[in-house]
């Protein structure tokens, strides 16, 4: 048996060290690398003794400390850095080897990265880690795209630390080049799309006089049901914290204004890009955007008028109808995000498969939810043009929908914004509607501009030439 | 006298060609150019007589037949076709010389062609012109950018053939480099939320029962007040148009697909990279993007559930809502799109002033509006964190957000879309809001991705050791 290691990872800042340890814990020689040895040596002091590490100083011998063919996982920020130790891994590298992205790399990005390694002769593998600190530690959802080829080698290693749900791992192989890191990206503009929404239950549920602890036992018992998932339970966790510098509640204490880290603006301007809506996720990015425009709250505050902010509902039944308002929203975010992750696996012919990516999001990532186990078998058992008319999604959009307008009506008058449960609805309402009035917008642009129309009930291009005598002339 | 042109236009499809008649018509003896000689001698041929045109053939002879300093117009395609005319010009030209394109050039496109031509010694201008055909012809809303220089040569005549109102040119300086073309971008991005609106006014307003001429009775009222504007004008006459052939209102007969051209999606991809919410436009973006979805929206046509599509309220009273829904909604859309502007100034050192932009859209324009004259004494007179609390704007807020909620709240318990209106209202609430649930975003990004919060209290930073102790450490 070789003494060289299994595969290896450069980058130990806190993700990269928590990958390596992982893979050490699961019994995997794991060659480790950073750029400054002090944390190589910090990580073998601290968690040397887990599993069989192979620490090297130098890049070559890094390379040279593992058998072919090489996987070598980056973990370092995206951008330059990360084409930094590419190209310092190039020429120590043999045709066949394997580099390893698992940073949040933009998927056009890889995908020029792909396709330089491979004129190299080298795998390149972008691929999507989701689950933080602790699921790199203890098992993520890991979305590896780039060759086919290359996962017969590295998947299995992937698969084996990767987070579990009745023994079937959360990775697989989404597609070639960027398709990994393109539905990482996607991953997370729903993850923001899910954080809004649940902001804007929290908000709706304390105009209605609800304290932070009650709405954090909400959020408790809604774990439970069809709402279960990590960012519910989190919300039941942070709502229930009492600050002890005051003894208020902390999420009354936090400053508020979200930030953001730029995954979920990419998502939207990609589906901009491709012309796939993505209305709700779009809101969810905006309304962080909002939040820390400080300039322009300050001169709002006080000056503009509004409603008394008092949501006038018996509680039970409002906790119930926010709780459906909920689960709708997240389901139209769920289905504007796999549209944009069908959409541009046609485009770039990744041939991703839906029920596979839901499949691997059900543990080990931010946005694992128990809806994820319903829509990776509804994909599985049906072709369906959206996920919106999957037979048990569709029923419960049905059932829920009369709340979900309640929610909405009562927040509006109320004046607590709900951007992302109303944006949700419209386009529930938009792609169920039997007729939309996008006809007038294509009259008046044939008006100002002679766009041209098409007619429901003949082929062809037309123009009405509205400046002389208004009749309709067919211009192809 | 020299008999050399005084500026010369190369590009005469019917922009082009309706630019160098409208310069003709103003006493300017105009140099024509078209890369096939077909278009300029059709342009002679038609029009020759209406003023003193200077044909040429080639390039050489279109240059040469210029006086200095030079000051063309190019009007083709953006983008390579843009690009293959500067490349024949920059040889033929002197220092000095003024090159403006009059297409709708992405910004950053713009920027770089400035620095090009720059370095050469010769002016560029990206100059937004928007008005359509008719608008070129008879009087377009201008938006020049580039060097205040250039502008002392080339801004008389500009302003000249523009717009005017009340004796004022629709033409002034917008900026350095990119901002005539950043200007023009917004302006369009607004015009898609206008339209929406538009919709949206009209679908809410036939689910009450209104047929289409009814429709087009109220906007022509409408036109006569607040709502005054091009495009409320052109909706009334649209909604009157019947179809020759079959006796229906031809707004029934147009496929409802809604198609674009792109700068909506600029206008919103760039807002995203600087991190200004434009939810309002991105909503009337995706609105179209949605219509479009032809395999989606059959797939739940019939399928999904909603309310019986029905409007009850006394028929005076919802026109009347509607018609403030529509007012407060464009309000919103055009604080966003001007802190678009604002934001963008500040960033390329451009310093646009908003009245000035205001003020150059009152006419010529296709979101020429009576909005605009107060949008634009109001930036003339006070300095705004955001148009929201101009004291004549705020007070119209006020005096109609109980009319827009009743508005929003009717047509989501009826099943009619309105992502415009709503985002809109959602960003209203937003900016007012004494408090957002922004905080527990923050608390969430804490939980699961140590990403850290600021307090209300205490200047710092801080973290929850949330799978520790949860006690508080501060890290900076």
């Amino acid at each position: 048996m070789s003494n060289l290691a299994t595969i290896g990872v450069t980058g130990l800042a806190v993700m990269g060290s928590n990958l390596a340890r992982n893979l050490a814990r699961h019994g995997y020689r794991v060659a480790v690398h950073n750029r400054t040895y002090a944390k190589t040596e910090a990580l073998m002091a601290e968690h040397g003794s887990e599993g069989d590490f192979v620490p090297s100083e130098s890049t070559a011998d890094f390379v040279a400390s593992l058998e072919r063919p090489r996987k070598i996982i980056i973990m370092v920020k995206a951008g330059a850095p990360t084409d930094a130790v590419i190209d310092e891994l190039i020429p120590l590298l043999e045709e066949g080897d394997i580099v390893v992205d698992g940073g949040n790399a933009h998927f056009l990005d890889t995908r020029k990265r792909e396709e330089r390694l491979r004129q190299h002769g080298l795998h390149f593998v972008g691929t999507g880690i989701s689950g933080g600190e602790v699921g790199a530690l203890e098992g993520p959802s890991i979305m590896p795209g780039g060759s086919k080829e290359s996962y017969a080698a590295l998947g299995p290693i992937l698969e084996t630390i990767s987070a579990h749900v009745d023994g079937e791992p959360c990775c697989a192989w989404m597609g070639p080049d960027g398709a990994g890191h393109f539905v990482k990206m996607v991953h997370n503009g729903i993850e923001y799309a899910d954080m809004q929404f649940i902001a804007e239950a929290y908000d709706v549920l304390t105009a209605a006089g609800l304290s932070a602890a009650e709405v954090s036992d909400v959020f408790r018992e809604w774990n439970t049901g069809e709402l279960d998932s990590f960012l519910v339970e989190l919300t039941a966790e942070v709502l229930a914290q009492v600050d002890a510098r005051t003894g208020k509640p902390l999420v009354e204490v936090i400053v508020d204004q979200a930030e953001q880290k730029g995954t979920g603006r990419w998502t939207v301007q990609t589906a901009l890009e491709m012309g796939v809506p993505l209305s709700v996720i779009a809101e969810a990015v905006f309304a962080r955007s909002a939040s820390g425009d400080v300039a322009i709250r300050e001169a709002c505050r006080g000056e503009l008028s509004g409603p008394e902010r008092r949501l006038d509902a018996e509680r039970q039944q409002l906790v119930d109808d926010v709780r459906q308002a909920l689960w709708a929203s997240k389901v139209v975010a769920y289905a504007q995000g796999l549209e944009e992750i069908r959409r541009a696996s046609e485009e770039y012919d990744w041939d991703v498969d839906i029920a596979t990516v839901a499949r691997i999001w059900r543990a080990g990532c931010i946005i694992r939810a128990r809806l994820l186990k319903q829509i990776s078998e509804e994909y599985a058992a049906h072709r369906l043009a959206t996920l919106l008319i999957a037979p048990s999604i569709k029923q419960g959009l049905a059932e829920r929908q009369d709340a979900w307008r309640r929610v909405i009506a009562g927040a509006t008058a109320a004046g607590v914004p709900v951007p992302g449960f109303s944006s949700a609805l419209a386009y529930y309402d938009t792609v169920r509607a039997e007729r939309l009035p996008a006809a007038l917008v294509q009259g008046l642009r044939d008006n100002f501009g002679a766009h041209t129309y098409r007619r429901v009930d003949v082929d062809g291009v037309f123009h009405t030439l509205w400046a002389q005598d208004k009749s309709e002339v067919q211009t192809a």
